[in-house]
C-alpha cells in the first residue's frame, strides 16, 4: 500500500469510500468477525488461547475476501478473552494485505465529547478501523468527535435486529415520527455535515428499513440480521438498495461457522460467495 | 476479604449492597476514574507509561477511598492507552484493599444478546466490577444479560448530563412522556425482576432529575456532571434523595486532578472529603 494510495484514501469522503469498495469488490457483503472460543474450528486446537483467535480470523479474511466488501470485527468478543492485540493484529492484517476491503469495528459506543475522544482513539488509531458503530443516545455532542475524522465513517443504530429493538426504537413521537425515524432524520440532515454518517438497521425488520429509506435516501446502511438471525434478504435489498450499492449485508456466524472440521476455510468462502451472489442476482435482474 | 465475605456479597441484591456501601461509608460520594494520559501528575513522570497510569489510579484510590462509596473506572480512557491490564489490576486493587467499596464500571455498552454475554464477561469476569453502565437503545434483551448476574448492578442511561443529552431523551413521546421518562418508567417496572437496575442521570439536568424520580421512586441513580460539568448538586440532592441515599454523587476531573503536582493525592483527599461533607450536611441538615 503505497504512500500516494494512502492520502488518496483519507481525501476521499467516508461515502465515496464505501461506493468504490461496492465497485472494486463487485460485492455488498460484509463479513462480521466474532470469534467465540468454544467455536474455533477443531483443526486450530493445537494453539494456544490467542494465538488459535487470531488464525482463525486471517483464516476467515483469508478464505472470504475475495467475496467481500468491508469486514466487522464485533469488539466484545476480543474484549471477553482479554484479546484486545488481536484486534490490533486482525484490523492491521486486514490494512495490509486487503487494503481496499473497509474495516467497520462494531463496537456501539457513545459517551460525552471528552470521553468520546478516547473512543475515536481507540477505533481509528488503536484499531484503524474505517468506520465504527455507535449508539445514538446520548445525541451529537457523543458523536461528533468521530464524524470530525476526514475519511472516517460511522454507522449510527437506528432500527436494530434483535427483538428488544422494538422497546425503544419504535415508540412513537409526538411528531408522528418513530423514534428510529427520528434517528435517520436527524443522521441525514442536521448531523451528518460531513458525508460520513451511515446507519445500523436489522434485516428482521424490512418493513422499517423501508420507512428508513424514506427519511434517509442515500445513507449507507449497515444490515446485520441476515443468516442466523434469519432476517429476510429479498425483502432487504428491495428497500435498501441505491444504484451504487447503499448497503452493507452483514453475516457473521453462517459464514464463520459454516464449518467447524477441516473445510472451515472453504465453508466459510462458500458462505461469503454464495451470499454475495444472492444479492447480485437481485441487483441486476 | 475472607470466603464468608464473599458468599454474603453475592447473596445480597444489588440494592441491598448500595445501601450498604452507602451507609459504611457514611458517604454518597462516587470517584470517577478518567486517567488522562497529558494529565497525569508531573511527579509520576519518570514512570513509564502504563506504570504511570496505575500509579495514578492507587494513588487516587489511596488519598479518596475513606470518603467514597464507590470507584468508577471509565473504561475508554484505558482503552485508548492500550491499558486494559491496567484496568483490571486497578479493578483488582480496589477489591482488595478496599472491598467495601463498589467498583462501578463505566462502558455504556449495549448489544444484541449473544454478544451482549461477551461483554456481561468483560464486566463481571474480566474486570470483577459490581456494576457497569450501560444504553437503553437495544431494549430489554440487550441488558437482560447482565441483570441476570447475582448481586451484580446495571445503571441504564436515562438522561445524560451533556448537551446532546436532549437531542433524543427530551423527545416527547406519543404516550405523554419524555423518552427519558419511559426509561425510568421501563427500569422501574417491567426491566427490574430482580432489583439491581439503576439509572444514569446528569447533575446538569435537576428538574429531569426530579420527573425521573416520578416514574422510579426507589431506583439507584448514578450522578455524574458535579464538578467540571457544572452541576447543581444541591438541587440534584432535592430531587434525588432517598432515605437511604439513593445515589451516587460522581465526580471525576474535579477530585482526580484536583492537584496536578506534588500535593497530588491531598488535593484529591480533599476535594473528595469537601464533596462528601456537602452532601451529608443537605442529608443531615
Amino acid at each position: 500500500m503505497g504512500w500516494a494510495f494512502i492520502v488518496a484514501e483519507w481525501s476521499m469522503t467516508f461515502y465515496k469510500r464505501c461506493q468504490t469498495a461496492w465497485a472494486e469488490s463487485n460485492s455488498l457483503v460484509c463479513v462480521g468477525l466474532d470469534p467465540e472460543p468454544g467455536r474455533v474450528p477443531s483443526p486450530l486446537d493445537t494453539l494456544g488461547k490467542q494465538q488459535r483467535v487470531l488464525a482463525f480470523c486471517k483464516g476467515i479474511i483469508d478464505a472470504t475476501a475475495a467475496y467481500a466488501a468491508a469486514f466487522k470485527p464485533q469488539i466484545a468478543h476480543f474484549a471477553a478473552q482479554s484479546a484486545e492485540p488481536v484486534l490490533a493484529e486482525v484490523c492491521a492484517y486486514i490494512r495490509t494485505q486487503y487494503p481496499k476491503k473497509l474495516i467497520i469495528l462494531d463496537a456501539k459506543r457513545g459517551d460525552i465529547g471528552s470521553t468520546a475522544k478516547h473512543y475515536v482513539a481507540e477505533a481509528f488509531e488503536r484499531y484503524e478501523a474505517d468506520a465504527v458503530t455507535l449508539s445514538p443516545y446520548m445525541g451529537h455532542d457523543s458523536i461528533a468527535p468521530f464524524l470530525d475524522q476526514p475519511g472516517r465513517g460511522v454507522f449510527l443504530l437506528c432500527r436494530t435486529s434483535n427483538a428488544g429493538g422494538a422497546d425503544l426504537q419504535d415508540l412513537p413521537l409526538a411528531n408522528g415520527r418513530k423514534v428510529y425515524e427520528q434517528i435517520a432524520h436527524l443522521a441525514s440532515t442536521r448531523w451528518n455535515a460531513g458525508d460520513n454518517l451511515g446507519l445500523v438497521v436489522g434485516a428482521t425488520v424490512p418493513a422499517d428499513l423501508a420507512a428508513i429509506r424514506v427519511q434517509a435516501p442515500e445513507l449507507p446502511l449497515l444490515i446485520p440480521g441476515i443468516g442466523a438471525q434469519g432476517g429476510d434478504l429479498a425483502a432487504t435489498l428491495r428497500a435498501g438498495l441505491t444504484p451504487e450499492g447503499g448497503v452493507f449485508i452483514n453475516a457473521s456466524r453462517s459464514i464463520i461457522y459454516a464449518s467447524e472440521s477441516e473445510n472451515w476455510q472453504a465453508a466459510a468462502a462458500q458462505a461469503a460467495q454464495t451470499l454475495q451472489d444472492a444479492i447480485n442476482a437481485q441487483r441486476q435482474p
